[in-house]
This record gives C-alpha cells, sequence and structure tokens, in this order.
C-alpha cells in the first residue's frame, strides 16, 4: 500500500465527472481544495536506539531482520484510518518506531520481549498495518524508544486437521495467502473483512474482525479453536478443546487483546470445506425498519444466509447510482428508492437451496421484492474496492469514513438516529453538509451492527481535527445511546477514552491487572486498548 | 432434594428383580452390601460466628434471612457428587458453612461482600445446590468463618425484550421456574441439562452449563448476553453489545468463574419463541466410529438438528434392555448391538422439517437405519431421570458415577480409549469390574463432548476414596490424551489439580490475578477453581 493511501499507486482512479461535479457543487470541494500528498515532505523522527541496542537486537532476530531505514520505519508508523491518511498530506513530520525487527519465532518473540524489558523500550505488533483506530501508533509509553514488530516471518499453515476441520495459521499471514495454503487442502476459512487483502490473522484475532461472512461462519473470534501469545512472563497457548468448562475462557481474554498483554504468533481457526455452491439474491424493501425487521426475523429463526447486509434509503440511493441497471432490470417497481438487501448462501447444494428458500420465505413475508442475483453478485465482485474509492475522494477534497456499532435489536433505530444526528450536527457546525450512510452487515439473533460511511467536505486548515471532532460526537452518542464503541475495528488508540464506559470501573481494574502480571514492565503496545 | 440422595425422598425407587440380580452377580453388591444413610448419625460443625457477627448480618439482609440451624446449614454443605451422596452415609460428621444468608438485592450482596473482607469470613454462593465437582465445599480458605450466600431471592424475571429475544433473569431462579415465567411471554431458553430441575440460572453461568439442545441453541455460555456480578470491589455489568470488539470479552472471564471473582445476582439471556414443532427420530449405527462420522458430518455441515446424541455400543445395550419395544418395532436389523443416535428437531414447521430432512439424509448416508420417532421420543420423556436412578444403584451398593470431556473430532477414538482404559483398570484394582459406558452429547464444528458412565461394585471401607482414585486415574488420562477436564461440570474443588494443565502456567497467573484485583481479601469462594 501507498503510504498516504488505502490501495496502491497503481490502484489509483481518477473519479469520473458527474461524481466529481456532485463534490464540487453539493460539498465545495475539488482536487484543488483538497490536501495533498508530497512524498518529499515526509521525514522520519530520528532512530532513538544506540548502535549497541541494534547489535542486540541483531544478536537476537539476525542481522538481516533489524531495520531503522526510513523506508521500513514510516509505512510501520501508521495505520489506514481517514485521519491516518490525511496525516502524511497535513503532518508529514512524523514520530516512527525506532526500529522495525522481524522475529522467525516464538523463542525470539520471547528474548525481544525479554530485552525490552530490561532496556525499558515498547512494542508495536504489526500484521497487515490496516487498523483505523490508532492500533499502530509508536507510542512508547513514557519508555526510551519503540520498536514494530512485525510478524511477516510467521507466514506458515503450519497444520491442518481436515477431520477436525481445523488449521493452526501463523498470525503474520494474510487474507489471501491463507486462502490459498487452505485451498491447496480443499478448505477455506471464510473470513472476509474489506481489510482482507492486506490484514492478518494475527490482526483478525487481536481485533476481534467481523467477516462480511459473519452469519454463515461467525466473527473470526467465534472461528478461533486457539491462539499462542507470547507474553513478556512466558508462553500462553489458550483453548484446550472445542468446548470446556474448565473456568473462564482464556481465548476470550486474548482475542481483542491488540498486543496490550503480549505478542500473537499463530491462531488454531476452524475451517471449512470449499463450498461447493454459492447462490445470490438481492432484494428491496420499501424502507429501512422493515428491512431490519425481516433480517431480524431470518436471524432469529436461524433461516441460514452466509451473507446477508441490508443498506439504508441514502446507502441504496448511492448503490442505484452506480448499479441501476442490473437493479432496474429484475426490479418490479422500476422507480427507486427504498432499502437493498443482499444475500449469499454457500455450502452443498442442498444445504444452500434450503437455506435460500427458507431465508427467501421470510424476506418476502416481510415485504421484500427480490432484484434477482444481479446486486448480490455486483456486490462479491466489489465488495473490497469501497477503501480505494475513498483514496479518490480524499484526493478530491472529500473527507470520507466509516465507523461502526452494534445494539439489540429493539435499540437499532435509536443508536442510528443518535449516532446519524450526532455526525450531521458536527459536520454542519464545520460548515459542511454531510451525507451519513448506513448499513446492518451482520446479524445476531438479539441485535445487529450499524456499519456508518459519513462523506463531508475537507474544511478549515485542519481536517483531521473536523473529522475527530464529528469522531468524538459520534462516539459520545454511540454511548449515550447504548452502543458498543466499536463492533469490528478494535480500540486502539482512538476508542481508548470510551472504554471505561463499555466496560465499567470494575472492567478496567481486571484490565489492568492482567496487563500488569503479564506485562509488568509495560512494554506491550502501551499506547492502546487499556485505559 | 433429600441430604443422600439427587432426588427427594418420594422418588425413591426400588430397583426391579432383575436389575438386582445383574449387581448381585456381575458386581456382588447388595442392598444390605451397600453403605446405609443414617439421618440420626449426621451432626454439622457448629457455627464460628459469634451473636455480635449474626447481628451484624442481620443489619444487612434482615433477621429472617440468617440462619445457623443444622436443618439450612446441612444441605448447603455438599453437592450432588456421588462422593457427596456417599459421605453422608460414611462421613456423617458435616463440616458445615456457619450461617445461611439470604441477600434481596445487589446492595445486600456488596454489603455482606464487604463485611466478609472487613471480618475475615468467606462466602460459597449457593443456588441449586447440584454441583457434582464439589463447588459447594464450605472451605473458608484460611478465614474465620464461611458463609452460604443463597440467591433464593433473585427469583425474577426481571425484565423482557421480546424483539431482540432477550431476559434479564433472577440468578437464583431455577430452570423450570424460568421456563414458566418466560412461558407467560411465549419464550423459551432452550437450556436443559440434566440437573434442570434443581439448577440455577446463575449456576448455569457460573459453571459454563451445556444443555442437551446445544446443538440448536448453545451452551449456556453461548446464550448469554450480559451478566451482573458483586464483586468485593464493586459491581461489573459485563456484555454491553450482541458483538463487540472492545477489547478482551469480559462476560467470558466471568462466566465459569464459580464464584471466585464474586457473586452473579442476574444473568440477560437469548431468548427464542416457544417452537411450534418437536420432531422426533431415531437411528442405529452399527459402531460408534460410523455414528461419530455421522454426527461430524451433520455438525460440520451445518444440517441443524437441536438435539442429537450417539450412544455406544454398552450405553445402547443398556438402553435396549429397558427399551427394546419401541426399538425392535421399527428396525429393519431386528436384532441388537449398534449404536444408538437420538435426534429432535425444533423451530417453526418448515424450519423444523428442512433440518429434520438434511439431517436424516446425513445420517443415513453415513449407513444409519432409522428407528422411527419412538426411542428418540422415550429419551425426551425420561431425560432427567438418570441421577434418581444413581440414587436406587447406591442404595443397591453400586458405585456409580459420570464424567466427561471434550476434544477435536480426529482424537474422539483415542480419549475414549484412554479414559475407559483408565476407568476400568482403577476399578479393576479396587476389586470390581467396571461397566464403562460413553456417549456423545454435545457436537461442535471442531470436536465433540464425551460423557462417561461408569457403573461397579462399592469395595473396601471408603468406596469415595476408591471412586477418587479412578477419578484421578481418568483425569490423568484425559489430560494426557489431550482433552479438557471437564466440558460441563465446571472445576470446583475436584478439578482444580488439573487447571494449571488445562491453562498453563501463564493462564494461572492471569486468573490469579484477577482474583488479586477483585477479591483482594480472598473471601470469594476460596476453595473452588483457581488453584
Amino acid at each position: 500500500m501507498a503510504l498516504s493511501r488505502w490501495g496502491t499507486d497503481a490502484e489509483a482512479k481518477e473519479l469520473n465527472d458527474d461524481i466529481r461535479g456532485l463534490l464540487r457543487d453539493v460539498l465545495g470541494v475539488t482536487a484543488e481544495s483538497g490536501a495533498h500528498f508530497d512524498p518529499a515532505a515526509v521525514s522520519a523522527s530520528p532512530s532513538r536506539l544506540a548502535g549497541s541496542d541494534l547489535a542486540a537486537l541483531a544478536d537476537i532476530v539476525g542481522a538481516g531482520n533489524v531495520s531503522i531505514d526510513d523506508a521500513q520505519r514510516l509505512p510501520r508508523a501508521r495505520g489506514k484510518s481517514t485521519p491516518d491518511l490525511l496525516s502524511w498530506r497535513l503532518r508529514p513530520a512524523v514520530d516512527c518506531p525506532d526500529a522495525v525487527v522481524a522475529p522467525g519465532n516464538d523463542d525470539e518473540v520471547a528474548a525481544l520481549l525479554e530485552w525490552c524489558g530490561r532496556e525499558g523500550v515498547a512494542v508495536v505488533p504489526f500484521g497487515g498495518g490496516t487498523s483505523v483506530v490508532g492500533g499502530l501508533m509508536p507510542d512508547s509509553g513514557g519508555l526510551r524508544a519503540v520498536l514494530s514488530l512485525d510478524l511477516v516471518r510467521f507466514d506458515q499453515l503450519e497444520s491442518i486437521d481436515p477431520e477436525s476441520g481445523e488449521a493452526v495459521l501463523g498470525a503474520g499471514l494474510t487474507g489471501p495467502r491463507a486462502e490459498e495454503l487452505l485451498a491447496e487442502h480443499g478448505f477455506s476459512l471464510g473470513h472476509f473483512p474489506q481489510s482482507f487483502p492486506y490484514a492478518t490473522i494475527g490482526g483478525y484475532a487481536m481485533t476481534r474482525s467481523s467477516g462480511q461472512s459473519s452469519a454463515g461462519y461467525g466473527r473470526f473470534d467465534e472461528m478461533v479453536r486457539g491462539l499462542t501469545v507470547v507474553t513478556p512472563v512466558g508462553v500462553i497457548d489458550a483453548g484446550r478443546a472445542p468446548a470446556s468448562a474448565a473456568g473462564p475462557d482464556l481465548r476470550q481474554w486474548l482475542l481483542g487483546s491488540e498486543g496490550a498483554f503480549g505478542v500473537c504468533t499463530r491462531v488454531r481457526v476452524r475451517v471449512h470445506p470449499v463450498p461447493e455452491t454459492v447462490r445470490h439474491e438481492a432484494f428491496r424493501f420499501p424502507d429501512f425498519a422493515a428491512g431490519a425487521a425481516a433480517l431480524r426475523a431470518v436471524e432469529q429463526q436461524g433461516a441460514g444466509p452466509t451473507v446477508i447486509r441490508l443498506s439504508d434509503e441514502s446507502e441504496t440511493a448511492i448503490n442505484l447510482a452506480t448499479a441501476t441497471e442490473e437493479i432496474g432490470k429484475t426490479s418490479d417497481d422500476a422507480g427507486s428508492g427504498g432499502c437493498l438487501c443482499l444475500c449469499l448462501f454457500e455450502g452443498t447444494a442442498d444445504h444452500a437451496e434450503s437455506r435460500h428458500a427458507e431465508t427467501r420465505a421470510v424476506l418476502l413475508a416481510h415485504g421484500a421484492t427480490s432484484l434477482g442475483a444481479g446486486p448480490a453478485e455486483s456486490w462479491e465482485h466489489g465488495r473490497f474496492g469501497a477503501p480505494v474509492l475513498r483514496d479518490s475522494l480524499l484526493d478530491n477534497g472529500a473527507l470520507v469514513e466509516t465507523l461502526e456499532t452494534a445494539t439489540d435489536w429493539s435499540n437499532i433505530p435509536a443508536l442510528r438516529d443518535a449516532v446519524s444526528q450526532a455526525l450531521t450536527t458536527s459536520l454542519e457546525e464545520s460548515g459542511t453538509p454531510a451525507l451519513v450512510m448506513c448499513h446492518i452487515s451482520h446479524v445476531y439473533p438479539t441485535g445487529a451492527s450499524l456499519y456508518f460511511t459519513v462523506v463531508a467536505g475537507q474544511r478549515g486548515e485542519d481536517p483531521i481535527e473536523q473529522w475527530y471532532t464529528a469522531k468524538r460526537a459520534a462516539s459520545e452518542a454511540i454511548v449515550a445511546a447504548g452502543g458498543t464503541i466499536t463492533h469490528h475495528h478494535a480500540v486502539g488508540v482512538d476508542h481508548r477514552p470510551y472504554l471505561a464506559d463499555e466496560v465499567g470501573e470494575v472492567g478496567v481494574r481486571m484490565l489492568r491487572a492482567v496487563k500488569n502480571a503479564v506485562d509488568p514492565h509495560g512494554v506491550c503496545n502501551p499506547g492502546t486498548l487499556i485505559p
């Protein structure tokens, strides 16, 4: 990925004239008005490590696996949130990790953590670099330096048990590479978050990632049968059996811990045979409330789609603008409006067919109109493309970002209204109209996620602060309205101020107790998670 | 329940002559040879609390909710494991909790814990009293006394959200009472462990209970959306949203904590509409390996039964002996042998029908023969009866107990053999043949549980120690063969020596850290869970 983009430079696309016209006329922004990236202006903070430090690190991981080159340190200094991408344009003097180290096995990770504890140096684990919540900020927590610990060498399918449907995957494997290795054995993980092209297995585990097929295969945390975390006081292998009543579930103490307790080096996951069949169907609902009620019925009845998503009226309108033909073709009411619902069904042919039939019956009974397979196929085809579109919008002066939460079904309307209102009001106060779109992409028997996409105009000297102001308003609205502060983007630096609201004072005390017990010198990702 | 029985005295049943003959001829035991219960021999340890202590407790919970009567203390001194039931017969001088207190709300629980911390008195929470792992042992952990904290007054359906399918249930509600209250609103929890008639909602949560419908509705820990635990340092309400990426899942730190971190007072659970339909079908497999492969395929494909169970050849033979007629009638090979598989399918009529059809097709493809609905209906009718039968067997000189574990599918045969062998060998060494039966009653995509029932003859002066010797052999075999030390009976006192094997040294360190953080004076159930 390019420093200031989600995608590569080669993926960068010009927006068409219609969209640029819209940005200019509605949001008052143009390619000229937006902040621009000047590679020549970027400077990395100098490494604070001495030659003796680097020699010690080289002794542990090998000289070829330690670097203080700016070209290595810069891309590991930030994640891929909109503030991150804007910061390359607006704040090109970049505080960087003082070195990048790439251990090759658990013993080397343990030795690194031991050295860090002795020397007072912090560690930020690095997988795919896709954090959108500041999880990569090189915060030394008051220590004298900070290392970026790159898991790139943990890149093996370590073992596979086809009978049990389990695989042990190195934490540094990217999603596509893991799928490739599993496919050689006829298996798939079925975890497809939007960060899929870059994000890693360890990152999925440490941030509680939710893939787009969560209805069928569960969130990533539900797929994890076991995981290895190297802490400063020893290695923990959590997860002995597929289910256990032997006390608290320590897997769930480690999942989502974002490197604050140690470094995740491998994950044992459930895998399933590459599906025989994938069936697609899209539907239109007259409004969001009707669609949400239908998704609720599907999930509570256990009808069994693999993917099910519902866009609100705004997001549907944008989708229509880019895919009118497919949707128009099969629609009875060739007008527009309403809310688009996309479904996929995977498995054996019989299994997929019966789930499709049951889901379809529930949706139709709740007022859906079928739009045929087309829109669902289009979505599947382009589903990892949104972040690349964000790059182009940022280049054209727009402020565009996403955020997500989740709540009980009965609280969905109130939470959606509260967050939309908070974002709209804050951005209006900054002098720009805001288009707030929302969809449900993850359903549970008792509730669902809400995923918001916001497009506004960059305003003022500091659009980063403009966004943070809007994000704070949204976060406070989430807390007040009973949502979770993050459904699948993790905590990182950005959500840390709200964690005490999420887990309470006793919860924070429990987190701190574990942190202190396994990381007595406070070297593990000190900037993240724990308030 | 009677002190020395699972069931009430009214439920006690004479065994028929055939079974008594079998016990005599094969196991060499009779009603005369077994240990007998003499209520007159029972004596309770005197309460170590002073009048001023009782006055202080009465100030907190009200005088009517504090008792030092033996009639109150004795039934809260032990659970319902076979060693517990035998101990009333063999060790009638009983160490008891020093008082029974029944707080009425969270504030009273908090005040009790505060008093306990100040006064150096321990607390053992009490729900239904059904622990089979020593979870109720009145261990003061070196403090000067121990209270039994009875949750009987937390007996309300506190709220229900029909749209989200959630209910808040008091921790002291028994299974039947919770179902009764939910049924008034058209809902059911769908959690039916064998302890259902007595066990409580709080107990299910604190021990990670697995009900017989786990294939359809999940284990209890999967149903829990949130829970309240009153700790000595404050109240924690864990579980803000149906899914969250806000760090480690603190629900999973509390579930299974068996009172070691505090007292669970209420649980927010997923509920579902009372099913429209229940369909039943039983099958016979030629052997256990074929049946296990079939259950694995059903679960990995996601076919969707609500209940699915497979008995091994021994257990099937015993079932046949008591239900020959039903099974014989519909069977093609009217001979016997093989392994019995029982299935239930619940939900809307369409849903149950499609799951039944898919499951049936998989089972038949794996060599099953249908036995019709009869055996599955019989099982459902009598499914809470086994512990009452245990009472009768104990009365007739048999040693009878159960234990359970779980592992990956590929390890099922090795684990089953290892545990069976360990039990058989140990009991043979004690001078008795042993009948070891096994079934799979909980299936997961990557593995399954194994539930063992053992019947042997009571031997020697101390059949309690005879059993503990066999249980130690089984536990060591489980650890060595890679199973979990407990799939749904929790840790308690009995499994505590094996917890370090289960979670490792770092895991134990994490558990202790949380324990010390939330229970600085060590008053919360000091004998349980944490090594």
